[in-house]
């Protein structure tokens, strides 16, 4: 008995789910969880499917295939298949830590498979925890040069995503095109409230009474992509810019280990700039 | 083209979904939103199916029951038909105003048919609002015979549900079996703690820096019914106990209403002692 | 015995706390609660003090003026005096519906001294509550001569504060200087993001996962002035932009009331583009 | 220029504030913020106040014997002084993960000393942390003897606090009075809900759509200890007792963390069985 997670996305048409739901009952797999989404505006369709039972995958994929209608695109993956992530950071740590400890406890059942820093100053708590750590300076580099050495590092990982863990750099068009809808962010403000620079003092100049964190996938535009998740907390008169920035902590970080475990569990779907989690 | 909501109830067993969803697509009817739940403990299986198109009710309910496992439950309502709800209050306002004010401007799209009170007092506020008032008055009557005066009333509006806005007498065994899993309660705490009376004085009591409210089913056991909604908010040591109460009452009113939002739109399933909200 | 609120502000400098306690002590009056806040950028000294006993009002601020620094701001209201507040709305019914519901309940102790729309559409919601409403069309009018024939039923009721309970029109910067904080707007966004028109759409088209609303001082330009209260909730993709709308209601109504408490209990003092609750 | 907390508890009188800010002001002192409470019932006056200059200690402190009322309680520390704290621990790691990774970025001011655990499974990570850590096993002891081996080790360290981080052990009276008010639990449910063990299983079994959990001093009767923080995440059907517990597990290592920075600050005052927090 195994359990596999069946995620179909395709335009609507009449009868997807008992096409799809009736191909699996022919394989007497068992639906764990399904859940689905059309789009009202754009007519599209999303569903994931937990399924439990003895798989026959290339035979299931072609006689979903042979229903589906043009466009589709499915995939069919086992539930405890652990994402290969690669975290990339600078110098803040509370978003790496919180992720090193959510994978020692169990929490996420993902694998770290190294950390990258344009600083070194977080190898030693990538190493307490035995991932590896690879200082890619960006001193004296061109953008592009800083990039190359970057992917250098991160294609021998074949990592399923990138984690930006308060990676304080910006990518260039050219680096996110080859992620796409796989390098993660984390801001440090509720966007689109206070994109860019320093949100928890621009968050502080405006005198807001919440702050939060945005966790999303990184597109061309700055602070633009798709978002998965977002959390808030209260502030108040009393925080100056650096209490919002620490107040502010637990919430990215919890934003972005959410994230994470959507993703680990093939909850996210892509549909133009919005996330729908299945 | 007609929208109804298709509940079903049932023992899990393999291909449900597959098979009601078949029996939909035969009927050319289109899912606008499809949601399940199996209890992994019982094996019961819960699935609320919105559909949209031209419905041969008689045919589509004879065919899903060919299918159906013994012992299920099955309905098809109309999604735009409006529940009949009956208000029993005492003196607090604040919850009977939310409801009066979200029918209102459409907010909650159910029909409040009367407003009873063991007290008078609301009597002026359902009336601004056009809705009949009863003012059943419970002194010198034993539990029994204001139970009866109370049915009398109630029974001539043929309620779907009565919601207890604030209405702070106990009801006996035999009156909560006339209405079974139709009688909703809201509950100034965050059962179960404080369950009985003065929740807030016990909450101000024990020092707690939250304060809840619960909207329940009502069922035997004073405030053990299943719980369908849960809001809560913060307080501090500043807080007197009637602080607290005044505090709770915006938590109150929205976990109510939220309550009947859910019934209202057909959401709400019992499972033991607990709702499965799909 | 009476309780008074005095609100003290001015530039800070060492021992004011002491002075001013001090004079309250030499007064035999008892400090009931007392808080403070130094800005520490700008220096700015803020203290609310809740006082009971038998005041001398002159003698005591005759007193307090002799040792505050140049350039203060003091005031002694009695803690049991109702704010009148005129209440300006368009055609939704959510937040005046709120705030009538909390004046009838005593949550907000205040007086609503009149309701003005620039439709008709609420009057009888207003007249239920037995207040005033006046229709003051904008149309076939210019900007200037519609706020001309507002002034003219607002100064009749000389309120403390205009409540604008969306009320859909932009007011002129000349209109916004008659009423230096004493505005209050609730914009129904998280602001600052979601600035001007349609931010419910502007939401569900950037996909966030959490929608708020806030109450602020209005001051020259658009939802720039200073923020009193902020509010969230959760939102998912299965929200359209009219369902955040509706989500929406219950968050803008609670900043909206909630400013109007802190208000009511002269809590909210302006420090530059920002609010300190005390 | 220092800075340092001055904290008085004592019954309240008149001239209270103005007689210590007034020695303050003698003094020359800076006051940086200065909050108090007076509860109403009891009488009993709180105030928290945060000086800078240059400090007279003694004399400070001579001179506010004098005019503080019989049964006062005062204390003046530097607010730089760093809390030494001591972690117990059994298996779950999340607590004291956050606590660390805290300390190792600064969020948390304070020093572990060391982590016991009545088992060694925690070893490695304080160890990678650089804190000792000492396995006093429990087996084939008697309560009070591995209560004994316990202060041998905590003895050693002379901690402020005692932290239990998910130590599932309860403790003996005469335990526990060895340290009043100096021991923290965080305990995995919204008190007064859910007492005692497994408060998740029993959050599952009563269908709660909230869960919580209690950062609280220990006292003699279990889990009845003065409440410093509580937080809550929603939940629904989908939840098992295991989701529960793993979700609650954010909530617990938060409302930890947060009582250890508020136990830092020396913001935490106890009244009665509740603590007032300045």
């Amino acid at each position: 008995m195994e359990r596999k997670i069946l995620r179909t996305e395709c335009p609507d048409s009449q009868g997807l789910i008992a096409k799809i739901t009736g191909i699996c009952f022919q394989h007497q797999l068992n639906i764990i969880r399904n859940t689905e989404y059309v789009d009202p505006i754009s007519g599209q369709f999303y569903m994931r499917t937990e399924l439990e039972g003895e798989f026959d995958d290339s035979r299931l994929l072609a006689e979903l295939d042979a229903v589906l209608p043009v466009g589709s695109e499915r995939s069919l993956e086992s539930a405890s298949k652990r994402k290969r992530v690669l975290v990339l950071v600078t110098k803040e740590s509370h978003c790496l830590g919180d992720i090193l400890m959510k994978v020692f406890d169990g929490s996420l059942q993902l694998d770290i498979v190294a950390v990258v820093g344009n600083y070194a100053d977080l190898a030693s708590l990538a190493e307490r925890f035995h991932i590896p750590f690879h200082h890619v300076c960006h001193q004296q580099l061109s953008r592009e040069a800083h990039e190359q050495a970057l992917l250098q590092v991160i294609d021998r990982y074949a990592p399923d995503y990138l984690v930006l863990a308060k990676f304080m750099r910006i990518l260039t068009p050219a680096f996110v095109r080859r992620f796409p809808q796989r390098i993660i962010n984390i801001h440090h403000s509720f966007l689109p409230a206070f994109v860019g620079a320093k949100p928890y003092l621009q968050a502080f100049e405006r005198g807001v009474k919440i702050i939060g964190a945005t966790a999303h996938f990184v597109n061309d535009a700055l602070d633009e992509g798709p978002i998965i998740e977002q959390m808030v907390t209260r502030v108040d008169h009393n925080y100056a810019a650096q209490d919002m920035a620490k107040a502010g902590r637990d919430v990215e970080k919890s934003a972005l280990s959410k994230a994470l475990q959507l993703l680990q569990e093939d909850r996210v779907f892509v549909h133009g700039n919005k996330t729908v989690l299945l």
